[in-house]
């Protein structure tokens, strides 16, 4: 059963993942475990889920059509599982919460196209419509505080193309931290921290890599990785179902055209996504009445394309190679076919 | 110059390093950057500085011997520079500090050794001395507050055998966090929290993975990665300067056999090690006058088994794929040989 953890000196929660399927022999540094295991989702099964369409339409909880596009399933490996009522203990001066939390897996397309970048806008909006739908259904189970949803892309994969879902008991120390970093900003200016960065980055023309109707893209002043993006709607909203217009169309429009920047101006590298749309551990706790006002969804890109060092793991100190300045120029002058 | 930034919502200080040798092309993934750069300090050199004894003697800060065992040298591509008087500077939402801090090399061997797990547990203490004594000598600089000294170990490097110490303005977040955690639990208790960790480590028994008359090596509760091990004086202490006995010779001794344990029993993977030595922006500040009482120095050693993915490297939410009492068994049962 795995569990939530919580460091003692910091308080940062981590998911511990105690199945007996992983032995210590199997993590060390052998040659054996060097090759990539394969599709995530067919790890536990000789066969693929997704060749038996039975099984995946019977897994399917949000298929948005009857050809379906985008799927979530339960994964085959949970970090957390949803299965137990959430029981919290403490033992001396150490805290843990088990059995609880959900881990699904997104599948973005039905064929193997390896890269999202190479959907149709169309197809990532119906992409983000599965990550909004799932999000607020998860919104409704009152043992979670939190949804992330995000994307690790690897090139030359042979995975499918798929994010992850991961709801919790707790929400994540860097989110809770930007959740009080925002509310802490609109109590002294009465204004959200986000817009504030989008109408000063917008007066000085210096970070933003790409802009459309509603979305905007830049490298943000305090990059922690090179080519690091910040993509935010122009319109401040803590919740991107309310967000009106076409924002999943252009939400999907901008995506694909950082992602292509990076396939072709970048050299194809690694990237995970991340995906911050729900705030709603704070509306449930009930304690932040402005959370409408000061939270802003947003979106971040990291390709990984240098190491990450002890100071970074470690010290979470983080040394970043080049200019944001710089790393908006390049990819801005990056211009992508989309073939 | 490189320049600390401010992340303007959750605080964070990040290295932005704006020299003009770094272009955003030699950043992005092309098969020209994959090749190991080779030794640091010949990177900028056409000779290897080592080699000529005069130069080296000629930068060597805090050679202990004649025939030098451990010395200090300035990076020759510093992410920091102590040339200036620091300069911080406000524009909107950004706060920027230019030209302070400093970046040395510490080398641990004139011998290309590679692992400093070869070296004897003699030269290991004479490498921490060297360490305290950077530490103590950046103390007296008004300019720093904070140094953090770090070692990144790959294996089948051709690079020397080296860590590195950042001397900065500002406290890095996560020192912060530990600092204001250790400072929480001790003002609700009296009582450090690191040494109540050590006794209920102790008592369970279930962690441990190494000890001697004075040091303990552990598997973190609520570890972030597998067979993350966390290494303390059992004797309360804020500053291992202060440590009594052959405290220098019992560090040594517990991480020549972490590393040896490391490299045996896990099949010598990348490594990156951490030391916690100096929790002096406190004293300096003034503020927290129970800074003897509840800072414990501390050493965090971090095998790079797995890969790390979008939840951990953009949510900073860690999921680690063995129970550490597993992790710990696992170490403990791991035997050395010393040859």
């Amino acid at each position: 059963m795995p569990e939530l953890r919580k460091d003692p000196i910091v308080g940062r929660w981590v998911i511990i993942s105690v199945e007996r399927s992983r032995r210590p022999k199997n993590i060390a540094r052998t040659k054996q475990n060097s090759p990539e295991p394969g599709c995530l989702l067919c790890l536990d099964n000789s066969s693929s889920l997704l060749s038996e369409k039975g099984i995946l339409s019977g897994l399917s909880q949000s298929a948005h059509d009857v050809q379906w596009q985008a799927c979530s399933l339960p994964d085959t490996n949970p970090a957390l599982r949803m299965e137990n009522p959430p029981e919290r203990k403490g033992k001396g001066v150490f805290d843990t919460i088990r059995g609880v939390g959900t881990h699904e897996i997104i599948v973005e397309d039905p064929e193997r196209c390896g890269n999202i970048a190479h959907l149709t806008e169309e197809q990532i909006g119906k992409v983000l419509a599965c990550f909004v739908d799932r999000v607020k259904k998860m919104e409704g189970d009152p043992r979670s505080k939190y949804v992330l949803i995000y994307k690790d892309y690897e090139p030359h994969s042979k995975k499918l193309c798929f994010s992850q879902l991961i709801a919790m008991p707790v929400a994540p120390k860097r989110i809770r931290e930007k959740l009080i970093g925002a509310r802490n900003y609109f109590q002294l200016h009465e204004r959200c921290i986000f817009c504030d960065i989008i109408k000063q980055e917008t007066r000085e023309q210096k970070r933003i890599v790409a802009e459309n109707d509603q979305f905007i893209a830049l490298v943000p002043f305090a990059s922690r990785f090179p080519f690091e993006i910040l993509i935010l709607p122009k319109q401040h909203s803590h919740d991107i179902a309310v967000l009106g217009g076409n924002a999943q169309a252009s939400a999907a429009a901008i995506i694909k055209n950082i992602l292509l920047k990076f396939e072709q101006g970048l050299g194809d590298p690694s990237y995970s996504m991340i995906f911050y749309f729900s705030p709603y551990i704070e509306k449930k706790a009930g304690h932040w009445k402005t959370i409408e006002e000061d939270y802003h969804v947003h979106i971040e890109i990291i390709p990984r394309l240098t190491n990450i060092a002890g100071f970074e793991w470690g010290a979470g100190f983080f040394i970043c190679p080049i200019a944001p300045e710089d790393a908006a120029l390049y990819l801005r002058e990056t211009e992508v076919c989309r073939g």
